[in-house]
């Protein structure tokens, strides 16, 4: 089998996407497995000739989420020469049974534009690509050691979601549209990687009037359950 | 005149810098003119195989600026395919005496990463490169027309600067290292583009703890100085 050919594509540039969900109190990331080799990566892929780049990552998302409409928001473009790491994708290729040509252009030196994604847990299947055996959630602090110097990719997105938190609201994509305080400080503790005081937590997110309150349902245990809450229509817009 | 040869560099891929200096109270821009054409744009370049994204960069900066120590970051990469205009490319070409082969690599479409530099204007005598006539400081609200999307580019390094003025303390790199209240507050409002009240500005600044007071030095007319500050060293090495 040959190699995918480079026709229709630009060279020396990629994309890598960190997506983002949160589930069970924790932060998680999608992570790759390469067939046959033990290999784990972001996922990401190459740009056609004639599309925005932007659109490239869209639809790599949607072929790996099957979501069209995802917060999506590019950090950081990543250029060191010593991501390179042709024996690595030597061993991809071979372990999936293409020819490889030393001369093939997927041996290059790619420079990678990163992008993060949040997205809600639920919504979503993930899907393997054609070189992939799976494609799973990994919590951001047991991840399998990533190829393509993707661990730094990692690293600086986690930190950039940190510094957007309260500027870019990013917590409204990792939700459901209503949810207690009790899960919105989830996420922030699990964005920050540190505990927060609930009431200072509370205070904080009430003073910032993003919150919209809505009733109580009635139930036998309505006395009980806690308010739920949504990003009111100013906030969700700004998304 | 045969064009640059393509090898030795990364294809589709170039780099443009938004280098921001500080004047007569006033946020200015380096912008190229090249020769013969009446065009304008930024100044940028491209990378070689064997170099680090971030290293073309500062290379290309000290082409230009001759300055080696920069406050130097890189904000967004454009990556439009509607960024692309083969006709002015090769107007530039012509007009700098090159044959224009319509194959040339640099006719190609080509991403950019873009970084922003902030430098303090009295240490700069801005060089031209090989195609253009001239390299000059423009105010931001008194830019020529840009091609290669360029203008978009300028956009988005204004609001990335806006966004970090707080956060990056991005003033300190406008400034020389020692300043006055007024100097301080007059590049504040160079990069939000409107007045802030004084009072509120200077209490703010010294709540932040970043700034350490100088002492007045005796003169004859000591008693209408006003007070140098600089950037406590806490804050210079966050830079």
């Amino acid at each position: 089998m040959d190699i995918p050919s480079k026709e229709g594509f630009l060279s020396n540039i990629a994309y890598d996407s960190v997506i983002f969900g949160f589930s069970g109190n924790t932060l998680k990331i999608l992570i790759l497995e390469y067939h046959n080799t033990g290999f784990f990566a972001l996922p990401g892929g190459f740009v056609k000739i004639d599309e925005d780049l932007n659109d490239a990552v869209k639809r790599g998302l949607k072929e790996r989420t099957g979501l069209d409409k995802i917060f999506l928001e590019q950090f950081y473009t990543f250029g060191k020469t010593s991501r390179k790491d042709s024996a690595a994708m030597e061993t991809i290729l071979k372990a999936n049974g293409f020819k490889v040509d030393k001369q093939s252009w997927l041996l290059d030196r790619f420079i990678s534009v990163a992008y993060y994604a949040l997205i809600n847990y639920e919504d979503v299947s993930p899907q393997p690509d054609e070189l992939s055996d799976s494609i799973n959630w990994y919590p951001i602090d047991e991840l399998p050691p990533l190829i393509f110097g993707h661990d730094e990719i990692v690293k600086k997105a986690i930190q950039t979601l940190r510094d957007n938190l309260e500027r870019k609201l990013v917590g409204i994509n990792l939700l459901p549209s209503k949810f207690t305080m009790k899960e919105l400080q989830q996420v922030h503790e699990a964005i920050l990687n540190k505990k927060l005081r609930r009431t200072t937590f509370q205070r904080k997110m009430l003073g910032m009037e993003i919150l919209e309150r809505h009733e109580k349902q009635f139930s036998g245990k309505a006395h009980k359950a806690p308010y739920l809450y949504s990003f009111n229509k100013v906030t969700s817009g700004q998304q």
